[in-house]
């Protein structure tokens, strides 16, 4: 791995292509495969009060094949940070306290670069690859933390939502490690649904559905499979990963499906960036999907929200109602 | 209503029997049915500057039957908070600075009690019911919005999970108001489905569906079609209002129904009371869940994480893989 200024300018570069939300974690074994087959941009960069080569050299020795066997210290503690919609305010009050407990800070450069300042700060060293490193930089977490350090490794939205806490403890159990040794840790976060959601209204007030249209570790059968059976029983159905580059025909399929359960009219929430700058919302009707698939407003940092039979847009909003209409009188 | 001392203390007492986690928003309805039924133990506690009843007087006056055109004021903001799994820490800094901003907050006791003093000493007046007031507790808020206040409306988890985001948007229609007058928002937390998946390790990191087993606002018979849609594709299933006094039956048939589609050894995460002082994790096989129904560890306010076919438990953590192993070489 380089870890040249051209690199760190990749990985400058992919941030704009990049939105806070769990969808951009999620997507980033996609990319991982598409820098596979074609660009060498993989490449982390460590910065901290020494010489960055320095440092990054340590981490790259510790780093390549190693096991837990390679390690003589004291395992540090690792712990996996949930930042939420990405932007410092969706942090939780654990998140940050975790954040300013590492020694290490380990993450994908779009989030480390949006960390406040005093947890840049306070952090001994701070270790981020762009979006294609997310097994690397994860195993850069791990070796750390085995190496003595305390690590924190962070994602947007949270760990558990198509997200680092499985890969983490994945790695962990490769390198004959346990997760007890690094008294491992999973701080929730805000996750990308419930971001969107809450930008759109009261769209997933009743049974919901996370599914991922990312094809690279899911066949696309069984995407198309779960996708009728959660339209056709009336569940709200968050879409991750809805559009990539690779994988235009995925969304086209996913529209299909849903119009064979659903009327064209059921509201759908588009949400772009999801508390980013380059954030925009649309609501629109299912039959108008499709086509947005061709637009800038659906690409890997968007997340789609898919009404039930029952949710209507009012004043701006879509609301899927749980029925305290029918229970109550008011 | 009344708001006498016995009140004040059946509202404490419910206390005990409720767990910070959506689950316990989501069957405030249920329990509200218990009490239409028999107890007449609903009431409003109103806490300010100045005389409680004095304050709780005003609001009752206000609140009977009102729409918008009985409010002359011009209308405050209203804001959804979502506090997560209910401590301060677990709390975003974007809620943080919500209930910070608002004049008045109302919400469920439990969670009310539990908001950090910072809050409760900042807002001029707190108003909070017992469990079984979710219905007239957030007509109180949308009320006190419309009459000029600035109010945030709490709850635990995220508004959007089978919580209060929907309900106020209903009201606010109802009452011939619009979400623009109030300038309604929504401020997403972490839902309970993501605290437990994280006391659990990492076993939501592939398509995970949200079902609630309350029967009171859907009807069995759906619940039930749900759970075998889901069940036979291959979702991690979090569940919630797993058990109430009046529907352990439902529990018992949705174990059922779990137990036609997975195999008996499927690894299942049940965590009691999030992130609360008498919270309780255990990781069982799907073979002996429908028994803990029987126990104290499944109530109100239990989570319940149903593995998927690839989930497996390794040092003593829920891990559903995403299938990084069989792409990358680590």
């Amino acid at each position: 791995m380089s870890t040249d200024d051209t690199t760190t300018e990749t990985s400058t570069d992919t941030e704009t292509s990049c939105g806070a939300s769990d969808a951009a974690n999620a997507d980033a074994t996609d990319t991982a495969t598409d820098a596979d087959e074609g660009t060498s941009a993989c490449g982390g960069s460590t910065s901290s009060s020494g010489s960055r080569c320095g440092s990054k050299k340590a981490a790259t020795d510790e780093r390549v094949g190693s096991t837990v066997a390679d390690f003589d210290a004291d395992p540090g503690r690792l712990v996996a940070v949930g930042l939420g919609p990405g932007q410092p305010e969706g942090m939780t009050q654990r998140a940050r306290g975790a954040l300013l407990e590492a020694e290490h800070v380990v993450g994908y450069t779009t989030y480390v670069d949006l960390l406040p300042e005093e947890v840049t700060e306070s952090a001994e060293e701070l270790y981020d690859t762009p979006m294609c490193g997310e097994v690397s930089r994860t195993e850069e977490a791990v070796d750390r933390a085995l190496a003595g350090h305390d690590v924190a490794i962070v994602g947007s939205g949270d760990p558990n939502v198509y997200a680092l806490a499985g890969l983490t403890l994945e790695i962990l159990e490769s390198k004959g490690a346990s997760a007890e040794a690094v008294d491992f840790e999973v701080v929730p976060g805000v996750p990308a649904a419930q971001s969107c959601g809450a930008r759109l209204g009261a769209p997933l007030v009743n049974d919901t559905v996370s599914i991922s249209l990312s094809d690279h570790l899911t066949s696309m059968a069984t995407i198309e499979s779960r996708l009728h059976a959660v339209a056709s029983e009336g569940f709200t159905v968050a879409i991750y990963n809805p559009w990539s580059r690779k994988r235009r025909e995925n969304f086209r399929t996913c529209c299909e499906i849903l119009l064979e359960h659903r009327a064209p009219e059921t509201p759908v929430g588009v949400v772009h960036g999801a508390g980013r700058d380059d954030e925009r919302v649309e609501v629109v009707e299912l039959r108008e999907l499709e086509a947005l698939g061709e637009t800038e407003l659906v690409d890997m940092t968007t997340t789609i929200i898919v009404g039930n039979e029952e949710t209507y847009v009012w004043d701006g909003r879509m609301v899927t109602p749980r029925g305290y209409e029918s229970k109550y009188d008011y």
